[in-house]
């Protein structure tokens, strides 16, 4: 028996008892099973409340949009993590994983994040000559301290991210076309008066949008970008086992290595 | 430029050029984004073949199986790792995803394919009686070999996981009770004659069926289980956000820790 | 052959041909396997110089004074991925460090960062009053800014950490004890003045100091308590292979669970 | 306060009271800092028992031989998720290790594992002729059963990897070359007869050998080669940082990317 005692932990996740199974309340095999689709589960499991139609259609939309670009990083990580260790699979989707981080997952969870920032410390406005003025006043902020505006600009599609205007549509069908993805469209309209050239809204940053506009905690946004990542990156597995690339990746990096003499590293003068 | 050529590297996955960005051969924004849902997406990147309705929601369902199960070590593992390490969310699903091997999340991976295993030795059978007969056989020879049968006996559920009734149901509304889902129900049905005693037909089991009866490739059963979980883990950190419990999980076992002396490792004699 | 030549990758680590292995420019088998020690080795891979035995001593001093702290979050997660994935010990070792972030290992780098950035900003000090003035200037203005010091402060050791006199004192006997510790030392002197407490300098801030004292890279840091941490992980899960406690700790979180009912999340209102 | 009571949890590991911290029993200030070596440490921690100092000597030869060998995938990867997630070290070294299994960093382990049932199984011989006439059953068992010798043959070391013999000398000068070194040693001399080729005894199959000679334990044979490598790649990040490659390796994969149609997956027939 222990000296000291320990909590409870409460839970409104799964539980189980001897004959019965529960997810949120719910009794998982006869109200969830076969009724709820996954992402809309996802949604649930993130919330603890039941999506509507519409914001799971938004939602699997995001999650489509970042599901896989091919080889990323974490897409070839998963497949060299494969080739050296083919018999953990969940290692090689975690390792995966871990390049989903600021740099190149990141920008969903930023765009999210700024836009709110900028929400909460604004009146909200009431038509499209209103958010032009906060947008304007946003990228010039920006500017002014040195910062880039997240979600703007895309090393590839330069004139334009065809990902953005399609999510606009579906949340405007769903209506669910909320103050972030308005102020985000604006930042689209008004960003050349301010840095004179005209950028791309990249789809990371427009789906930051539509998720803060569904209500999601803004915590979690690269935890989305990592749930579609997962399913992308077991299609890169599942490719890797049946063509395989990763041995010519690493070959292609190992046979190119040129010996270098040591660089001994001086920390800065004081 | 490089010594050493490096190969091409093909892809049926993400692809993108200025203007375009493809998934599958399919238009990303246009033929995927608001008409595919998640569950329908992760089916169809791990096959390269777009799932039905009825295979989506039996592959749905067993998703909704897996996802949660309260405070397995996954969910503790991702909790304790958001605590030391709150700015990493990657990180923290990576770590619960590495506790999903062998022992809690492989029996999905071990039913599916022992179940295939039988199949692809045995000439299928065509009535209940033939699948009995199979089963027995099955059971016999893994008791002869002082083996378990994967899927068996459940350590909560004793008197049957509500689950796999409820999958079995879904499959055939659906019309994909295969051959998988047919060996693993006459299994259930014969095995007291050889073990004397009754035991459930796990979750975790009858999803390994139901995956290898929508033809998904075998090795990546486990990464299935993991998709589904990693829903799950969000869930666990978005409540860990809200109400924590980690800090007290750590402490109870910190507190209660006993220090001992040293038990010097001996090796086994030679 | 591909259609973009790809780079070449140079690199002064290891690199092999038909009869020879090299590592940082020294025949492995000869120069370095039997010659240097595992704590030199690492320090010399990670700044392409070999470091004195002085600088051997304290660099391996940190690492023992890093190593294993007991029950910490890392050893936990590390036994209970153990406990569910027993076949991946890289599984294991992985998703402990992954808890080595900004909290629990992070006062690390932390603290070496936040002197090194005082002491670039400012002249350094050649008497114990000059420390101890910038010092006081440094906690006085961290205050200020409602910051804490890091490396000020301990939850157990509230009348100081045994390693940080340690410390010191094996810095001081090679003659390694700079301006990091010099700084760090002076800050223990008068932070009482400023904040109206005395707190402890713990352990981690001291190796920070230390470590950056050394010259390492500052960015590195925190790798090295994770060099350190991984050693001692090792531990963790040898002593759980013989006395196992990982299925305790997980029975003590699973049997205390105490479902809820679900707590919608509701995002801040804009 | 718990309903179910937990267990107390033994360590011989680190412990803290508020004056003092104990590793495996020893005060940790004291006893430890500045006295033990990082190899000793790790060896004492993995055993709780201190290591001699030819043991410590042999224990860091094999660090030494497995800490980095160049453009490896571990290190790669490493690499890779510096990239994408710069502010994650953690998650870097973490991606990196799980690249350490059956494949690249296995044959330590499966060697030292082979050899020790070996070993078990039979009577130790006393003599040279007796060690080559167990290897020669023991060569030809594994060719019978179609199964490879682990730690026999090298894709570049054709004619000899330089690790093993140097190793072999420094076990016999520590007076550390036990059966398993010369079991390994004499598959060495008599593999030629059965398979009709002479192949290399590889750097990480001898690594197994002298670590099963030490009686360290065989399930973690593997964690040391993780330990040496955790210090090879703080090498390779600490290079990336400095002389980055990353990118250019992610561009050369990226930008060689050749779109395929789509090849659905069709599961084995029954």
């Amino acid at each position: 028996m222990t000296e000291h005692p320990t909590a409870l932990y409460p839970t409104a996740l799964g539980a189980a008892s001897k004959d019965e199974i529960t997810l949120l309340g719910h009794d998982l095999a006869r109200d969830v099973m076969g009724e709820v689709s996954f992402g809309e589960l996802a949604f649930w499991l993130a919330t603890q409340r039941r999506p509507t139609p519409g914001e799971t259609r938004v939602f699997e939309a995001v999650l489509a949009a970042l599901a896989d670009h091919g080889y990323t990083p974490t897409a070839i990580i998963s497949r060299l993590a494969l080739l050296s260790a083919p018999d953990s699979v969940q290692g090689a989707l975690a390792a995966g994983l871990l390049a989903g981080g600021s740099r190149f997952l990141g920008v969903t969870e930023d765009c999210g994040r700024f836009l709110h920032a900028v929400l909460v410390e604004n009146t909200i406005p009431t038509d499209d000559a209103g958010w032009d003025a906060l947008a304007l006043e946003t990228v010039t902020a920006q500017r002014a301290a040195g910062r880039f505006v997240p979600g703007l600009g895309h090393h590839v599609h330069k004139d334009g991210d065809p990902r953005t205007p399609r999510l606009m549509e579906i949340a405007t069908e769903e209506g669910l076309f909320g103050p972030h993805l308005a102020l985000f469209a604006a930042i689209g309209r008004v960003h050349p008066q301010v840095l004179g050239k005209t950028l791309p809204l990249n789809g990371a940053g427009v789906c930051g949008a539509a998720l803060a506009d569904l209500g999601l905690p803004l915590e979690l946004l690269r935890a989305f970008a990592l749930l579609a990542r997962t399913a992308g990156l077991i299609g890169q597995l599942a490719e890797e086992l049946r063509h395989p690339v990763a041995n010519d990746i690493f070959l292609s990096v190992d046979r190119n290595n040129r010996p270098t003499d040591p660089d001994p590293y001086k920390p800065a003068d004081l």
